[in-house]
């Protein structure tokens, strides 16, 4: 390995001559003295020469100097006496200059250039937020006896909701991106209990929003042997609370970079009936608006403190066929949605586990029980009160950073018009 | 949640009345008395009964009983006057018993009950260790400064190695499942310098073997600031040992359960340039045979009490276009594979960095840069030496456990003929 010391490093070794490697993050030269800041991954570093020609934003260098006190340099040190050897010289500019706080170009023209615009500190910080979410979700399910699945994202027939999917010509027969892991993850209730994937998911989504793209990352949990839904809400409440802790713990720069405010957790995360939701709001409809998602997400914070609430009971007639009804409020079910900060982030519930609900549900809505054979085998051969929930990873990161549009805190967005780069 | 002790902590309640939950794995009635051996996610536990009518096999259970000393019992404990509780009746028996030590079925009727047979403790097993080897995985790269990323598995072109892609319907417009995160873990090394992702990717291909699928899990890493090939070979070190510590770790009974045998990674795996290795084996090719890399395997254990071996410096014609050459060794290149028990595991190395040098690798196949736009970016920008590998989940489980077929260690596979369930 290239023998080097980090950014974030260098206060540790002041008095010493030693090597940092990055890219160019600014070059200024001035007229007796010149200075290059240099990014790596774990920051920036600057370095003091004076007569040499230096080489231009993005080149990839090494730079030998002695770590000097300064206050005016990040992290409060420079190198001096600074000598630069250039590894790779780029072949063009950015269409943006990466060094100013933010990048003054529209949304379309960074994603275009993403290779080069997510090397921007504030651009690449919400992809750190991201993977310390993840961490932080994966230890806290495994932490409760949970295993790590990986579930086909090729299937045989578009059940799950019927519309929106991708099709695959896959060796001449017809195929489906999978829309989510939801008929796995329940039959891998009947072999580990309580499983997790965090995987992609495919939404052939007709409409241009600032929230949806065709794929995006879901962080899926199934748990069996539960009460009723409240069980999934109480893991729910444990994997946001450890995706938040994570993020303190791993990616605290990033969070600074953004100035993000990180919610608590309350112990208990508040939960309304959807019944009672609709009371306070004077609506009626079978669903709630993003109007009543935004008042109902004020109510929790000036009512309980909470940037989190829970919508419990929302009508079978909204929600999938698997799921499992109130026992004791005909027409209201067993499922649930998460808000958090005025907008729908989570959607979980208790699913059916006995096999003749299934039958009976799919019945109900009119449909052959043909494409479902693989599913309903899990049910055939005993499975037990269980549910589970979906966070949309891209749409965890925009809200906790305050992105406007869920594009930019993904790498490589795809949707409706855009498949490239 | 429900309130249960897991089979395995049985031993610590030993005198106390308890209650288990699980699927009725065997019962057997004899006499006077009769057994049920319940299996949760934990394992076994044995419950006795005197004149109770009990529930057959898969059935869902809650058991209630006393913790009492028996040299017969799974653990060295059973349930004694015990009482059972029918959480969910299956409605048909699974095509073979669950119970017996393996299943009396042909693979492709174990693939068709997947949801049943993976219950089976030795079919469980194999994703028990995929899992704890994909945590040890990422704990290393993290420990290493590595940044998880996501990348899109619907690509526009289909670049990276023309053949083998499966074709999408994307809002009217051609697209395909990415073959491989390669471009993308690339473009990012831009970003983070060091990242990894562990997801799916698609290769259609078609040939019916018991080592090929249409889906599988990839670990990929990547990262920047390599001398060469060599430094991307001492981290691949680091995440096998990683991984195997894990799977110690984490999955001791299923490693028991299969009779696994891990191997130990030596501080350095040895390495043999290609040429060597086919002078050793008197071939010619410009590539190994599968009877090749198995004598090369036997070779390293005898000459170096290794069951892994690089294999460096394969020529460039066996390359893709992107790997870097051996700026030493006119037509040999910095691209490695790694063979695990006679078989390659792994395919790794150092990739082209310089624009300029993609431009040449490109116009020497005759390929068009067009379709490469996306990725060629990235460099143009100025990107390190750098380098990476991918590890096949399932190949290294089925090598881990001894699985003749790599079907055997995957939860849904995906093949030529197999879409469901």
């Amino acid at each position: 390995m290239i023998s080097r010391v980090l950014s974030a490093e260098l206060a540790e070794f002041a008095g010493r001559r030693v090597t940092i490697a990055g890219w160019v993050h600014r070059r200024r030269q001035l007229k007796s003295v010149s200075f290059l800041i240099v990014r790596d991954r774990a920051g920036l570093a600057q370095a003091v020469f004076h007569d040499t020609a230096l080489p231009g934003e993005e080149s990839v260098v090494e730079v030998t100097g002695t770590v000097t006190a300064s206050e005016q340099a990040p992290g409060g040190v420079e190198l001096t006496e600074a000598q630069v050897r250039v590894l790779t010289e780029p072949v063009q500019a950015p269409p943006f200059d990466l060094y100013r706080p933010s990048i003054p170009a529209a949304l379309p023209t960074v994603l275009d250039h993403a290779p080069a615009a997510l090397r921007h500190p504030a651009l690449r910080a919400p992809l750190e937020i991201s993977a310390a979410s993840v961490a932080g979700f994966r230890g806290t399910l495994d932490r409760l006896g949970f295993t790590e699945i990986h579930t086909p994202k090729i299937v045989a027939s578009a059940t799950e909701s019927g519309a929106n999917v991708f099709g695959i010509g896959y060796f001449g027969r017809p195929a489906y991106l999978a829309q989510s892991p939801q008929f796995y993850k329940q039959a891998m209730v009947g072999v580990f209990e309580r499983v997790y994937e965090v995987g992609p998911v495919f939404r052939a989504e007709p409409h241009d929003t600032v929230r949806h793209l065709a794929q995006y990352t879901s962080l899926d949990a199934e748990l069996g042997f539960v009460r009723d839904h409240r069980d999934v809400m109480a893991v729910l409440r444990e994997a946001l609370a450890g995706m938040l802790d994570s993020v303190r713990d791993r990616a605290p720069a990033a969070v600074a970079t953004l100035g993000a405010r990180l919610p608590d957790v309350p112990q208990e995360i508040p939960a309304i009936h959807f019944t009672e939701a609709q009371r306070m709001t004077g609506e009626d409809e079978p669903d709630l608006s993003p109007a009543q998602e935004r008042w109902l997400s004020e109510w929790a914070l000036a009512e309980h403190g909470s940037e989190f609430l829970y919508v419990t009971g929302y009508p079978m007639a909204k929600r999938p066929f698997y799921t499992h009804p109130d026992p004791d409020r005909p027409g209201y079910s067993n499922g649930f949605d998460l808000l958090f900060r005025g907008l729908e982030l989570v959607t979980g519930g208790q699913r059916l586990h006995r096999h003749q609900d299934y039958l009976d549900a799919l019945a109900a809505r009119g449909e052959d029980t043909g494409p479902y054979e693989g599913y309903l085998q899990a049910f055939a051969y005993g499975m037990p009160p269980h549910g589970g929930f979906a966070i949309g990873l891209e749409r965890w990161t925009a809200r906790l950073t305050g992105a406007a549009n869920i594009r930019q805190v993904t790498a490589f967005p795809r949707d409706l018009h855009r498949l490239t780069p």
